[in-house]
């Protein structure tokens, strides 16, 4: 998986930050989560392929998360896109795209799929045969959903000096990869875990942005891999990130912990804050390993 | 007058060129004309007090003229903006903005009032003591309007020395000022042109972008100081100009010389051309006082 931050401000684009938006690689996949205004124009400084791009979650409706979506259907029409573009939003989205466009007497020349998301409860809004897309159902002034990326289970690696030693066809290998018992050239059953390893352990992420702390996400995003999630406030501004729904750097360290994620990256800053560090070191009070997004920045894991 | 290009390319924002947005000051007003995605970004960068901005005129309801303007309205009510707002746009606007503030359960903290356009004639559509705005109906393949702004003649100014020698008392002053006839001392007329001066000339400054070549506009233009007109296309992609309804460098050139405009600016460049220089050439050879907009420049007349 590769993780490329386009934008982790809250709020309002600046000259040198961004709203809302990021880019998850996972087998193949493109994903885009968030999108707000500007972000077409971060997908061209961090080189990302427009084409490549299939499939768009966006969390929620205030602008700083779906501001930009508009301009880069747009665009994605003005470049000639002709492969289907999916699109997982909160319900409205959709009326709100269709209307810009009509009053604009435009189209697209792409197939343009909205999958409306209204359920309060988590649900599987992608899957196909290597990755599965749950919603995150968060607790914040209108009706958001985080999402939670997750790689199905790959094939067991065959250890080819056992395979060799005991003998097997060929032909069974496929089978070997798929976890199945196979008979060898002599007419012996061969135990699967004597002769293959485990598959690659599954990678998973999950993106919590926007919030309130809400331990009710715990059992949904229990030991990702990687936990992207909002700390638009310090502790010393607690006072503020209760009416607007949001949380500190120090509770989604808390839920990082209370949920064995592997590590907890934080984003969504209010622009009050000139220091990012002072984030990192409050949520390691709770939480060892914190990174900081930032706009242009890759994690891999 | 000073006008500050925020961005004058077509179509799509990108890292370094960005979609019609430009800043016209005059008379202390402040106007804003287009608001392509990226233009409150814009803004910051050519620093311009976002709080001086009080009527903003929509020529079109093509992404790269309306798309930042949502955004920008946003921006305005999380910096506590309590001053009224005025758009000028074609009908539709004002739905597709409200709908957006109301999916985010958002709302102004500032009167926001929607001057929506549908007449397809020349109409006034903003005037105070010093400035009047009128439409300029273009043919592009929407409902859209160029718009036209001058300075009302200013008052006459006082010629001291005569003014002095016919004993006129202070408090007429006011009076000549407005062009009167006034009685001096010894009770005798004096002629108002005997002892004023005429007022400052007068600016006046027309935005016609997007367009078809479109001879019907001169009579509206006539003899303006400033023409910013569109040019998508060099003359060599004149027929891509047809069914878009855009202008080349040279009919742009052509509709300042029949104008007999002072000064004729280009932009809305199509982004296939590397050198905009060729646009001034090829304009040149119509009309001999051209010069080229790009994002950031400031013209001051």
């Amino acid at each position: 998986m590769k993780l490329n931050i386009l934008g982790c401000y809250s709020a309002t684009p600046r000259t040198f930050t961004n709203p809302t938006s990021q880019v998850l690689e996972i087998n193949n996949h493109i994903f885009l989560i968030d999108c707000g205004e500007g972000t077409q124009v971060q997908l061209r400084k961090n080189k990302i392929k427009f084409n490549r791009i299939k499939h768009i979650f966006i969390s929620h409706l205030h602008g700083d998360h779906f501001f930009g979506l508009v301009g880069l259907i747009s665009t994605f029409r003005l470049l000639g896109r002709d492969t289907d573009l999916h699109i997982h939003a909160p319900k409205g989205l959709k009326e709100v795209i269709i209307l810009q466009l009509k009053l604009g007497n435009s189209w697209t020349n792409y197939n343009l799929f909205f999958h409306e998301l209204t359920n309060k409860n988590s649900e599987l809004v992608f899957e196909d045969d290597k990755v599965e897309v749950y919603t995150i159902p968060l607790d914040h002034r209108v009706y958001t959903n985080g999402f939670l990326f997750r790689e199905k289970e790959g094939e067991r690696k065959l250890n080819m000096n056992e395979v060799l030693n005991a003998n097997i066809n060929v032909a069974y290998y496929r089978k070997l990869k798929q976890g199945f018992d196979v008979i060898n050239e002599e007419g012996h059953l061969v135990k699967n875990d004597t002769v293959t390893l485990p598959p690659n352990p599954s990678k998973s992420y999950a993106f919590c942005s926007d919030t309130a702390y809400n331990e009710t996400i715990i059992p949904i995003i229990k030991n990702v891999d990687v936990l992207y999630h909002e700390s638009t406030f310090l502790e010393q501004h607690a006072s503020l990130a209760i009416p607007t729904k949001h949380s500190t750097a120090k509770q989604a360290a808390k839920i990082a912990k209370l949920a064995n994620v592997g590590q907890l990256i934080l984003g969504h800053y209010s622009t009050r804050y000139d220091d990012l560090n002072v984030f990192k070191t409050e949520a390691q009070t709770e939480f060892e390993n914190v990174e900081l997004a930032d706009d242009g920045k890759v994690f891999q894991f």
